[in-house]
C-alpha cells in the first residue's frame, strides 16, 4: 500500500498555548466539554461483554436502554405532549427536505412552504420535486429578516395544502423568526437544526419538526423528527421502509441498523442539557452570549455591521461584517492566528459569522470580541 | 429533570478477569483492537483549531483530507479500475434497496433479483414498491446454499432488466455464493454488505456494490457505494439531491453534510487492512477462522451441525445449531457466562451463528471452540 497514514491537520498553534482556541463554525459543531471528555470511553470502552458501545448490537439490551434513555430525556426536555412522536433517523436534515412531501402529502399534491433565506429556499428546491408548491411567505424588502407574521399580512395558505413549512431560524442568513405564523388548520412544518434545544420550544404549535444533529444534538449523520401521532397515517405503504416516518415510529427508529454511536452521543449531549437546567438555562446562557456579542457590534460606531434587523436577529448565527469583503477576509485571517475559527459567513451570503450554539462557551464569546475589539483598535 | 444519567449495561463480568470477551454479533460488529484504540483521540481530542475531529466542519480543509484519504485508501484496497467511483453515505445498506431502482432504473421499470436468503428477499420486498421485479433464481432444495450458476441452470434474465440483484454473503442465512452468475449485459449489482473487505473482490465484475458498515468498514450510520460511471447517467433529474448516486458523485460524497465521525472512522480501518496487508491479507485470516470453527463442528460427531451446503458456507457468518432449540438456547446462555456473547441465530433462522468479520481474532475464535468442546463433553 503506497498511501501513508492520513496526516494530522496542519494546524497554527493559538500564540499563547495557555489560550484557548474555538470552532464558531456553523456546523458541525462544538460538542459540550463534558461530552467529549467523556465520549472516548462512554463509545469505545470495551465492557464485560467484550464490546463497546460503538460494537453492540443495536438489538442487544444495551442500546436499546441508550435509545429508550434519549427518546425519554428528550421528551422531558421539549415537555412533549402524549401525542407526539420522536425519531432518531441516519442521515442529516437535508434528507427530510424530500421526506416530508413523500410523508405527509397523503391525498393532496400540494404544500406551502415560507421562504425566509437560504436554507428554506433549498427545502422549497427539493419540495417541487414531489409537490405542488405553494410559496406563501418572502422575506420583507430592506434588511435580512423573517416574513411579517401579523394578522392581516397576507398569508394565503391554500387550504388543500398538506403542510406549511419554515425554518424558524435561518443558519446561513442568521435570521430568526420572532413569532410563528397562524396557518389554522394546516399542519405547521418546521426545520429546526439550528435552533433546536437552543430554547424552550411549544411542540404543540408543529405537526412535526426535524433537525440535523450537527448542531445542538451531537455528531453529523443523525437526525431527529419529532411528529404528532395523527400525521403518521398519511404515510403511503409503498414508502422505502426506511424512509416512512410511520414504519420508524411503529419500530422504535429500528426499522434498520440505527446509527447507534450517534445516538449514544445524543444522549449523553440530553443529559448535559439536563445537568444544566434544561431549555431555560440553555436559553438564558445563549441569550448572554448573543446580547455580548450583538452588543458589542452596535456600540463599534459602525465599524462591525450586524446585517440583519433587530427583531429577527439569530441568537445562535450572528452575522456581521466590517467594511468590504477584504477588510472580512482580513478578519478571518487574523482571528484565526488568534486561535478563533470559522468565522466566514456562509457563501451563499458572504461576510462573517459567529455560530454560538449551546457548546459554545462564554469565554469564546469573550475572546471574539477581545480579538474585535483589538482588530477594531489597529484598524480603525 | 427526573430521568436519571444512563445506566451502564448490566453485565456479568467474566469468571477470570484475565479471559476476555467476545461479541460474534453479525454487526454492529468488533471495531479492531488498534482502531478501537486510537477512536477516541482521533475523534474526540481538541487540536490547536479548537476542535475535535467530530467537531471539524465538513468543508473544511482537515475533513476533506480525511474524505480524500478514505476514498483513496479504499480503491488501493480495491484495486479500484478508473471507471468506478467511491461514495460514501450517511444510513445503512437497506437505504440501498430503494435507492438502487430509483438511481438504476433509467428508462425500464423492470429488474431481475437473485433470491438467496433473508436479505436479499428483503431487497426484493422494498424493490417491489418502485420496479417491476423478476426473481431469477431461488434457492435449490435441501441444505441452504445459494442458487445454481453453472451454464445451463436456467437463470432467465429479461432483456430489459436495468440490473440484476444478489447478495453474495447472505448474513442471516450463512450463506455465501462460491460463484458469480453470467448476467450478460445486464448490470450486476450486490449487497456486500457482510463480505466487503473480508476477501479480495473482481469489482469489473458488477456494476454496482454496496455495503453497510458496521461490519467490515466501522460504525453503524454510514454506507459505501462503488459504482461504475455509466450508470451514473441513469439517475433521474427528480430525485432527492442526497439520495442521487450522479449528485452525491458529482459532489464527492458531499451534497449535504456526510457522518464526518463515521467516514474518520472508516479511514482509520481502511489503514488497519492495508497495515495487516490488505484484502489478501484479511481473505487469509478469515479462511483460517472459518477452518477452525467449521473444522470443529464436522468433526463434533453430530453434536454440533452447520446446516449450509458445504461450498456455500459463509466465510464471516458460521451458522450452526444443536439437537434442537431448546439446546441452542442453553448453549447460547452458557456461552455468555464464559464471556461468548452474541451467538444467537437470526430470529428469522434460529440456531446459532458466530460472526468472525476481519476485526475478530483468532483468539476469540479458539475461546468459543473451548467452550463449544467443553459444552459437548458435559451435555454430550
Amino acid at each position: 500500500m503506497a498511501l501513508a497514514a492520513v496526516p494530522a491537520p496542519v494546524l497554527r498553534p493559538s500564540p499563547a498555548a495557555a489560550e484557548p482556541a474555538y470552532s464558531f463554525a456553523a456546523g458541525p459543531a462544538r460538542l459540550p466539554d463534558a461530552v467529549l471528555a467523556r465520549a472516548g470511553e462512554a463509545l469505545f470502552a470495551r465492557g464485560g461483554d467484550g464490546a463497546a458501545a460503538i460494537e453492540r448490537p443495536f438489538t442487544g439490551d444495551a442500546f436499546r436502554a441508550t435509545l429508550a434513555h434519549a427518546r425519554e430525556r428528550l421528551a422531558a426536555l421539549l415537555a412533549l405532549p402524549a401525542n407526539y412522536r420522536i425519531l432518531f433517523m441516519a442521515g442529516g436534515a437535508m434528507q427530510h427536505f424530500s421526506l416530508l412531501p413523500m410523508n405527509l402529502l397523503g391525498a393532496s399534491r400540494r404544500a406551502a412552504y415560507a421562504d425566509s433565506g437560504y436554507w428554506s429556499r433549498r427545502a422549497i428546491d427539493e419540495g417541487w420535486k414531489q409537490a405542488a408548491v405553494s410559496v406563501v411567505a418572502t422575506p420583507p424588502a430592506g434588511a435580512p429578516a423573517a416574513p411579517d407574521v401579523s394578522p392581516g399580512s397576507g398569508w394565503d395558505i391554500p387550504a388543500d395544502a398538506a403542510y406549511c413549512h419554515l425554518t424558524p431560524n435561518e443558519t446561513a442568513d442568521g435570521v430568526a423568526w420572532a413569532a410563528l405564523p397562524d396557518t389554522g388548520a394546516v399542519p405547521l412544518v418546521a426545520d429546526v437544526t439550528s435552533c433546536f434545544l437552543a430554547a424552550p420550544l411549544d411542540v404543540s404549535r408543529f405537526g412535526l419538526l426535524y433537525a440535523g444533529a450537527q448542531k445542538n444534538i451531537g455528531p453529523a449523520g443523525l437526525s431527529v423528527v419529532v411528529v404528532r401521532d395523527d400525521l403518521l397515517e398519511r404515510a403511503r405503504p409503498e414508502l422505502p421502509a426506511p424512509f416512512s416516518y410511520a414504519v420508524q415510529a411503529a419500530q422504535d427508529s429500528c426499522v434498520t441498523t440505527p446509527p447507534t454511536a450517534a445516538i449514544q452521543l445524543a444522549a449523553l449531549v440530553f443529559d448535559w442539557i439536563a445537568e444544566r437546567g434544561g431549555l431555560p438555562a440553555m436559553a438564558a446562557a445563549n441569550a448572554a452570549k448573543a446580547a455580548r456579542l450583538y452588543g458589542f457590534i452596535d456600540a463599534s460606531g459602525g465599524f462591525y455591521t450586524a446585517p440583519v434587523r433587530r427583531d429577527c436577529r439569530s441568537p445562535v448565527n450572528v452575522r456581521f461584517h466590517l467594511a468590504d469583503s477584504v477588510q472580512d477576509a482580513v478578519f478571518a485571517a487574523e482571528a484565526e492566528r488568534r486561535g478563533l475559527f470559522h468565522l466566514r459567513g456562509h457563501p451563499r451570503v458572504g461576510g462573517l459569522r459567529a455560530s454560538l450554539y449551546n457548546a459554545m462557551p462564554m469565554t469564546g464569546v469573550d475572546a471574539l470580541v477581545d480579538f474585535m475589539a483589538d482588530f477594531m483598535r489597529r484598524r480603525g
